[in-house]
């Protein structure tokens, strides 16, 4: 796959990504068909699937097919995905458009898209524990993985980040708590990704470290360019309404830094990802180009 | 233990399931302290631990020494707190009081609540996949226990029936909607419990089949008591408002058939649940006198 593009290669992992997800998902069937409704509207609402294909990515570059790993990544997915369901409810974001449609919520209800969430969050253990997707892997890794999951979405990641998110002021300086929010909301799942990745490429301990490394800091950059997309954006081009954050007074890295320094943090943080990565003897330029991406995009 | 009453064994188990679960939330450390706060809030709020007891209790029967088992015991109590904290919000039944409490959006708001219940849904699979907890249990156990958790609180049980309770008309008729609502709403994780338990005693396929039955039927047991309870209980007893189930239109065993009805409905199924036990070669006194429990309880 060396002489694709990268835009190719990223094209060709979504398309196998996307097919997988609908194959396994139609596998479902949920017995209450509005509950697979709301979840199947939100699982496919055309996100960039960034936690997936870094995970696959990080495979590859181990030179190793990672078709494999496709339950692992629709995991991912179902975890991300229910994340937002459950960050756009009234009581939390109470966000009305997400991806240019109406939230989960706007459109099956509150209580059917909380239930969702639920599903997604506790089905994403199920695909990764099914004994029958995938005799390669070792029942001692998925169990690591499980576990790597449940500390980096549950109290030890993602739900801590989003607590300190609404609280606003964990520590007494701006910078630490924006820095805790930040690790713990976005960064713990983006690098949980990597690390899977990780995992099942069976890679030495050295470069577990190095692509955990890797991660951390691909997930600050992730997180500053959402905050000053948000920020400058157009709400045609996020698909969400722009400037929501301030408007909520939550913490972003253009209200601590300003927007210029923060596009000087998102390239710093770039930098080390790339050292992180240099540190390997990974075949990693498929991760350098996500990297890219990551500062680069526009939405 | 064979010589205490059914109430001192109780009691024992209860009191070393509890002291288990201090210790381990002990180490929990939650790195945002709301969060911490407010899980450990609906986590020692005083309950029966009915699904512990009965998964601790399996394993007994079996004549085995069921400490071991204590981490899975308190992930079945884990997802068990985050399903009443998600199902008294607001937008579920907007219940004010659990157990004579104040709920814990009420004490905590909606938005740490949510979050709260997502962390202990979340967390109780790294308490599974915990790799130093328990040597004894080989990775593929623990790998098949968190799929059979995921499957019971997840799509095909719990969240299916509290979006069918939602609902309320699944089928065309009541019959078929209510044992739907109740065999996955409330069955599915009483039913997990036991089977948890069968699967750490690594019991025989048909003493796993029996163990099975009996969960179901002590589910649906324990469902119809607790409509029976909701219907002629009072406050103080129950610790939450009265009624509030047939107020909000929920369809209950009392409603479909009457109260006389369901006490006659409650018996069959307690009968069947100890024809199933009568099938095992298991040392099964304790789960019988925990069905007997289950139908005379009167809270």
């Amino acid at each position: 796959m060396t002489d694709l593009s990268f835009q190719q290669y990223y094209q060709k992992k979504l398309e196998s990504f996307e097919s997988f997800l609908h194959a396994s998902f139609q596998k479902l069937p949920a017995p209450v068909e509005t509950l697979e409704q709301s979840m199947k509207y939100s699982l496919f609402a055309g996100g960039k699937r960034i936690r997936p294909i870094l995970m696959l990515t990080t495979i590859e570059c181990s030179n190793k097919n990672s078709s494999f790993a496709l339950p692992f990544a629709c995991a991912l997915e179902y975890i991300h995905t229910y994340s937002l369901i459950h960050d756009d409810l009234p009581c939390m974001d109470d966000d009305e458009l997400r991806r240019g449609k109406p939230t989960n919520h706007i459109k099956f209800g509150e209580d059917i898209a909380l239930l969702a969430g639920d599903a997604l969050l506790t089905h994403a253990f199920c695909l990764i524990s099914q004994s029958a997707i995938d005799d390669a892997t070792q029942a001692e890794t998925k169990l690591k993985i499980v576990h790597l999951l449940a500390e980096k979405a549950g109290v030890f990641g993602m739900v801590s980040g989003q607590v300190a998110d609404i609280q606003n002021k964990i520590h007494i300086d701006r910078e630490k708590t924006l820095s805790f929010i930040h690790s713990h909301k976005t960064g713990a799942l983006i690098t949980a990704s990597i690390q899977i990745g990780a995992l099942l490429a069976e890679v030495d301990e050295d470069t577990y470290n190095c692509l955990t490394g890797f991660g951390e800091e691909i997930g600050t950059c992730f997180q500053i360019q959402d905050d000053i997309l948000d920020q400058i954006g157009s709400t045609e081009k996020l698909g969400k309404t722009p400037g929501s954050d301030s408007r909520n007074e939550t913490l972003t890295f253009p209200l601590v830094y300003g927007l210029e320094e923060s596009a000087n943090l998102a390239n710093t943080h770039y930098d080390r990802a790339l050292e992180y990565l240099k540190s390997t003897n990974l075949n990693s330029e498929r991760l350098r180009e996500i990297a890219d991406f990551v500062l680069k995009r526009d939405h």
